[in-house]
């Protein structure tokens, strides 16, 4: 059990307000309890460390010199926020971060007033910054709209289209560039390289150059023609053209640790009447904590931890997780492959691609938080016979949709979608829930979309999604580790759109597809001991649908249940759209389709969540006990039950 | 009828084979001809003529240079396309373009090995191209790739995700910037200024410097000092740094109608032993043609037209178009309310946008190709108390998807979707229809999802969402002109979830979402001249339902159809999904859902692309009847069909 640090000042300090009352001279101290209360804190929980540490001084600093919550703060992507969190009346939450009930390890709306705007997904708060800045100009309304994103995420399109946008804002934007050189991995691409030349090859500017450089730039007394000049000189200085080419003053780079610096710059900038202003801030992730800043991750995500050894708790061993068992497949088929290549957009160990990388450096490619590139190039190599594999977690091939449309099912080029983070994901919450995608993708024609029941399974579906030319296939798994079964010496060749009858019964049939056949198993075991036969099928395809076992098990079964582990529009979908068509449903069906529920379900532990969701067990026995018992004259037995 | 123009040397030229024969003085004369050979047969077919008309030489120039299709040329929209397909064996049909069963208008892998990678959406060149220099790299094949981008694209920020990846390429990678100034509206933004200030600052650069500066740039001899200092040189004079920061070898501004500068320039650049090289051509869109040049469009896209005289064939009049009862109708509505603002992305007129911009200049944000950050810049506008409508038509929202779920849904915020393009679109094909948006929005937590049948109902809709502030909403509409309905003096509130009975029958139930309500109608007028009373309803709503209304109609109907303009996953399966969850199939109900079928459509007139489709009203009828005749114990008839 880790001990309370000692926060004397910060105890003094609920919300920005008290932090504007304290001297400048005191904010090191502050900063100081802040990283201590940070680390003691995440300790407890797990959860983002190494980001937070980095802009400790950074969020002091923004709190002191801008007016939040009317100045409008919006940290990208979040998970940097927890120093933020207690800094605005969260204090007394923090060690419920991440927790069912507790605090979202991302900034959200509903939490506080000083979370303007929600994140998680990555490259979303220029944009958002921009709208509420424009928002007050036309109300003439007081607020900046002010940006804190990391370097990492200014690799994604978004970004770039936002800052192409900013101009409109004037000096109420504020976009504050966050330069650790690191977002999860290493950050990739020209832009990274960029930013490394500007670092390595100008000094952090001192306190009073930096003062005398902007107070010229950002006042409206200098002419025009020195103002140009100047800004060619500073160019070439530092480096900073491109975000002046897209229209941004451009202030830096600052020492983001050094509040003497961070201070004065942050109050230049807020007083400035020109605009939009963009400051380059060169940070540490992991700063100020041995432990974090000696790791090759920098603590990004950590479990509960020692305080003083930085010892994280070891995680229960078990089955393997589902992304080490896709890039050691893919590894293994790609030593008698030349063709195979494979794509991570800035996640390589959350997709397994790692351990692809290490065996194939050279047909493996990290293209940086840049899905919809990452999508339309495996096309183009695809198209070029090539055998590329997306790895893209659920949720983050959002992002490339019409990519995935346009480029991959129009074409019908056989591009492999690796989907991970299928279903429900526990602590990241609903931003990062893979709710969506068998709706998005089998709506497609052209596109084959598998789910693997276990990891056996998903050994199978990437060799078949391997050998698979015809088109576009796509293979979905959940987080975290699998069931347990054994790995399969030699991977299966499954046929497409078929099916597999796990067990056959008479009565109940339960149509599964995914890692919901487990709870589908128990569920038949519960049924079967009431005396009611069940068949249970892991239909293994959404798309195409096994429509010989579906019409036989619907023929021949009084009631059908499919269970899937995604929003309305999927599997059921299709089974009823199918079983319409065919006239299946004419003579009377009873039919269930489970899934989640219509609504963002808050962060819990996943099994919690699936409860929460109704896909557990139980609630499929119960779905089956109360098809079987409803009247097929549904009026009447409405009626009947609106009259008791 | 337009004369066929005199072509001697072009009439030699089938493929870039023949066009390489040539010497390059007689280049002048072919480009000459080949505009003319382009006029002609685009004012016969109607079609994309201001784009085609500036890439003239280039075209020329790229097939004289490089060795397609061995080198992959990508064509970033495509719509520029025509006179590279003139030149790569499609000459003879080239006059059936964007008509059924003709070329399509775009490029399209199934028609020529010169198309390696088609497209109809913008800003995808790169990663495509990309994708085929990289395939080759690895297996050491011959072929470069080779992207044709055009300003207004470079404003997507996949274009700048995919130069952030490029220097894996090396000089297998060319990027050809055609700069117009111009894409379908004059582009915006930062980056449009940034080219505007190097063109304008420099002159293009004469044949001599130019291949002087080239060879010493590329060649590999200089000493890395000397080129860094020149490289600094460049920067400062040309301003292309911001493509060299991205770590792009940049050569220009070129004129891209000067033949004897694009050969030299082209020549170097294929030869150059470093990469990735962005190649800076101006050119002017409509070039050449005078009616083009002198209109504000440029002729972007027009009707069949008279070659001599410019003067294009009048539309029939008639309803107006949705776009712009749309655009009316919500500058109508700002007058009263200040909160409204209106986003396009670089759709203007398209999306009738530019009426509300008339009206209230500053209310209306033209972002540029920008989709993902049109969205999120709304969801900021609203967290601020806005009303923004995002018009956006339902391909490009695809583009946005993420940030519709991530931004605007998760985070309930009032965002108003104005979808225009809803359903099958005609002549620009499968890439532009609007077929998935129902099922991708309708999935998500907290939309409301409306689709208006016909431009009464769309001020009604517009209306609507503008009153809707508890979260987000959509509607969409069709391509080209309404129905010829009155249009509504004063608008009406319509309840969120209600639908509207249009006719009332006993035996059978239409349900129809948006505008095949039409054909709906038509269906129940033959199935009531058979003896079937026939109930037509108009469910306004997709998302959510009129549960109260299906629940009725199915209980008291025999037949119940679905019919709408997308893709499965849309209201059918809603709607079965409600009524099976809701026990409404137990006893057995006819139901079946209409929609588009499971295959991307080709380019073809509106209403043949229906009834392919099979969405008209015969085709209800005769779902209608095949339904009634089906015997509910569908596996005797079955077996019986079989045996017959």
């Amino acid at each position: 059990m880790n001990s309370r640090p000692q926060t004397p000042l910060l105890d003094t300090v609920d919300t920005p307000h008290d932090l504007r009352k304290l001297p400048p001279e005191a904010l090191r101290q502050l900063a100081d309890e802040l990283r201590d209360e940070m680390i003691s804190a995440v300790g407890s929980t797990g959860g983002h460390l190494g980001s937070g540490l980095g802009v400790v001084e950074l969020t002091v600093a923004i709190h002191y010199v801008f007016d939040t919550p009317t100045d409008k703060l919006v940290w990208d992507v979040g998970h940097q926020a927890y120093p933020h969190k207690i800094l605005t009346g969260r204090r007394d939450r923090i060690r419920t971060l991440r927790h069912g009930g507790g605090l979202s390890g991302f900034t959200k709306r509903s939490e506080s007033e000083y979370d303007p705007f929600g994140a998680a997904h990555s490259s979303t708060s220029i944009s958002a910054a921009l709208g509420f800045a424009i928002a007050n100009k036309l109300n003439d309304a007081p607020g900046k709209g002010i940006a804190v994103i990391g370097d990492g995420a200014m690799s994604a399109g978004m970004a770039y289209e936002a800052m192409n946008n900013a101009e409109a804002a004037g000096n109420r934007l504020v976009v504050i560039l966050n330069d650790n050189d690191m977002s999860i991995a290493p950050p990739v691409g020209g832009l990274s390289a960029y930013l490394a030349r500007i670092v390595s090859s100008s000094e952090y500017l001192g306190l009073r150059s930096l003062a005398k450089r902007l107070s010229a730039k950002l006042s409206r007394r200098l002419n025009h023609g020195l103002e140009k000049a100047e800004e060619f000189t500073r160019g070439m200085v530092t480096g900073g053209t491109l975000f002046e080419e897209l229209g941004f003053y451009y202030v830096g780079p600052i020492d983001g640790h050094n509040l003497e610096h961070l201070i004065p710059v942050l109050e230049n900038v807020r007083d400035s009447e020109q605009g939009p202003i963009l400051v380059h801030v060169v940070t540490k992730k992991g700063k100020g904590y041995a432990p974090a800043e000696n790791s090759a991750d920098k603590y990004h995500g950590v479990q509960k931890f020692d305080v003083i050894t930085g010892e994280q708790k070891k995680s229960a061993g078990g089955p393997p997780a589902y992304q080490n068992v896709f890039g050691d497949t893919l590894a293994r088929l790609a030593e008698t492959d030349d063709r195979i290549v494979a794509i991570t957009a800035a996640m390589p160990s959350g997709t397994g691609v790692d351990r692809f990388a290490k065996a194939h450096p050279d047909r493996s490619f990290d293209v940086g938080i840049a899905e919809q590139h990452a999508v339309t190039f495996a096309a183009g190599l695809a198209a070029q016979g090539m055998r590329p594999f997306c790895a893209i977690y659920s949720t983050f091939l959002q992002r490339a949709f019409d990519q995935v449309v346009h480029d991959v099912a129009i074409q019908n080029l056989p591009v492999r979608f690796a989907i991970d983070r299928a279903g429900l994901v526990g602590a990241d919450g609903c931003t990062h829930a893979g709710s969506f995608d068998v709706t998005y993708l089998a709506t497609l024609p052209n596109m084959v979309v598998m789910a693997a029941a276990d990891e056996a399974e998903l050994v199978h579906m990437t060799y078949t999604a391997a050998q698979y030319d015809a088109g576009p296939i796509a293979f979905r798994y959940p987080r975290g580790n699998g069931t347990g079964v054994a790995l399969p010496g030699e991977p299966e060749l499954l046929e497409i759109g078929k099916g597999r009858l796990v067990r056959e019964g008479t009565k109940i049939a339960i149509l599964s597809l995914g890692t919901r056949l487990a709870e589908a198993i128990k569920a038949a075991d519960a049924l079967e001991a009431k005396g009611l036969s069940t068949t249970v099928a892991d239909l293994r395809f959404a798309k195409p649908l096994d429509t010989r076992l579906i019409d036989r098990l619907m023929r021949t079964h009084e009631v059908v249940v499919t269970v899937e582990e995604g929003a309305i529009g999927g599997l059921g979908a299709h089974v009823l759209t199918h079983a319409s068509d065919a006239g299946l449903l004419d003579g009377g069906l009873k039919i269930r389709t489970m899934r989640l529920p219509d609504l963002f379900q808050d962060h819990d532990d996943p099994a919690r969540q699936y409860d929460e969701a109704g896909l557990n067990a139980p609630q499929i026995v119960d779905t089956v006990l109360k098809a079987l018992r409803h009247n097929s004259a549904g009026t009447d037995q409405r009626v009947e039950e609106a009259r008791a």
